[in-house]
């Protein structure tokens, strides 16, 4: 691992494949520096996805592909006869990373999938495969933002909680990339953001990234969105997936749930953008989706000062469960589906 | 203006008069260290007011009747014959240094009601009303204490937001005072404490409270307490109030009003606990209480650090209104007004 620094205006992208290193933008210092981290060795990688250097379900899914590039490249190396057995406590590792988000799973399956068919060296094989995830993650943002920006019509305005752009995917972004459509098309005067604690990917990584685009935003804190429905300024909530379950249920950071709760009171509309590889059509419903728990620390603690009384306990879920019910339209790149449930999801996924 | 330190573990007090000095506990240093600051100029203490070295909307009102007695004797050196009319500089100051709360307007006009019955020095009188008031306020949060406790029940835990405890008042608590009271009476095995952004009262000052009196706390973000709710964990929302219309709306701290639209999703409860010095019959509705925006530094720094790119612009309104129509009750020392209503205010604050 290696580090690198960069303007922090460059066309962002959160992972990159750079001559048989893996690059990731370490988010943890966004938006002051934008520094990128170079990879090798595939146990760093599960060490910076939990670790929080890249983080977004569809971006750690991605990473997580190319780092199966570099266990493969590192178990070849070590036994070209048996790389398919010494590789698997990387991908083990890799799997445990985080719990919800379930683009890393798929990731890896998806790569998995390809090793029986492999012949000789497989990384020319894997990198092929990992770099085919990134660029049909890009074109699903694409895809997603056209059929979402549809659906805004006449909208002035639209709340987005944590960040869903560039920073969280290969590109573009899933509910910043129906923002981003949206305002290419000439709609909405602006966009609401959600600090989002604790970890703030709001005020650090959504302001951010819609500043470079120079797209209309305002912050507020978290718990400021029930009063911004109130009176009346926002006209949808946009947010992302970490994991759909086949009932349309959708695990998301910590607050969603709570912005759809007030969002149905305000008949203010909710609007779900996520792509193919966030869908569990195993899970039956979102009660049965892990929800990580990530300890005190981030509640307590601020840019390691104590913002809390010592010992103080803490719960710390940094993600929770809208249930369908709630929510209005989920886009993915394959349709549109509204007031989702179990038929409707199937016959589009299928 | 000095200042003075003192363990974080002595009985706590917001406001005390101390031998003809006003000294208010430094909560911008909580819980880091417990300061004591000491005023003798009445603009001085306006400044603490706005520059929140006192919060909470009773410790305001109480600080700032001390503070006419320090303007008074002031006026009074001055000059005897015309006191009356030097103080208004510092009634003036004092009336504009926060917005939302009305205890401090109450508070003002309570101690000017007394200014033309005064004859020779107004010190003596005015001391003894702000002590009164000051009393007045603890035993007014005794009383609330017991009332609201009564009404929880078998309930075994309970959510709160910001802080309504001895350092937001005159000692005890309007919402932390039904909380001491229940836990008194052997009720409540668990205390969710919202962090309260972007101050961070439940982090800092609730919590730490809370683990003073030994009471079990759990903190949480903002933005996780409707996924609390969801998962049945607790039976109330308590609260407390900077100002409540005439019609039940209750103007409080930023965040309310979203607890309170999950509350009734879930069929929580939600009461706010407020003295009749928190009423102002004066305001129909809550659509009329003027609303403090604190700008964007709250949200964009942290601890001097920035938080957010620069120049991102945010909107930082610190309070909101939640209608009476979500409010479940309002316990006031005259009373418990069950869905609340003009009427029934009217009937219990006559």
């Amino acid at each position: 691992m290696s580090e690198t620094s960069a303007s922090p205006f460059d066309n962002v992208r959160a992972v990159t494949w750079n001559d048989g290193r893996l690059q990731l933008l370490d988010q943890r210092r966004l938006p002051d520096r934008a520094v990128y981290l170079e990879y090798q060795d595939p146990i760093d990688v599960a060490d910076a996805i939990r670790d929080m250097v890249v983080r977004g379900a569809p971006a750690i899914g991605i990473t997580a592909a190319y780092a199966v590039v570099l266990a493969a490249k590192q178990a070849y190396l070590e036994g070209a006869d048996k790389w398919r057995i010494l590789i698997e406590a990387a991908m083990e590792k890799l799997a445990a990373a985080r719990p919800t988000a379930v683009n890393l799973h798929w990731a890896l399956k998806r790569m998995q999938a390809l090793f029986p068919g492999i012949e000789g060296d497989p990384e020319p094989v894997l990198l092929a495969a990992a770099r085919a995830i990134h660029d049909e993650d890009i074109a699903a943002n694409q895809a997603m933002g056209k059929a979402g920006a549809a659906l805004l019509g006449e909208s002035k305005a639209v709340l987005t909680h944590c960040n869903t752009g560039s920073l969280a995917t290969g590109g573009f972004g899933t509910a910043l990339g129906v923002i981003r459509a949206a305002r290419q098309a000439g709609y909405l005067e602006m966009v609401y953001v959600d600090e989002t604690r604790p970890w703030l990917q709001g005020s650090r990584l959504t302001a951010w990234e819609l500043m470079q685009d120079k797209i209309p935003v305002t912050l507020l804190t978290d718990s400021a969105a029930g009063y911004l429905m109130s009176q009346g300024s926002i006209q949808w909530v946009i947010v992302g997936a970490d994991r759909v379950a086949a009932n349309g249920d959708v695990a998301n950071k910590i607050g969603t749930y709570g912005l759809a709760v007030a969002a149905r009171h305000h008949a203010v509309k909710m609007m779900v953008v996520a792509p193919c590889s966030s869908f569990d059509l195993d899970t039956p419903s979102g009660d049965l989706i892990p929800v990580e728990d990530r300890g005190p620390d981030e509640i307590l603690q601020f840019n390691g000062r104590q913002i809390a009384p010592g010992g103080v306990p803490a719960w710390n879920p940094v993600f929770d469960i809208t249930p369908a019910a709630l929510i209005d339209v989920i886009v993915t790149e394959k349709g549109v589906i509204e007031t989702p449930d179990r038929q409707k999801i199937a016959a589009v996924l299928a």
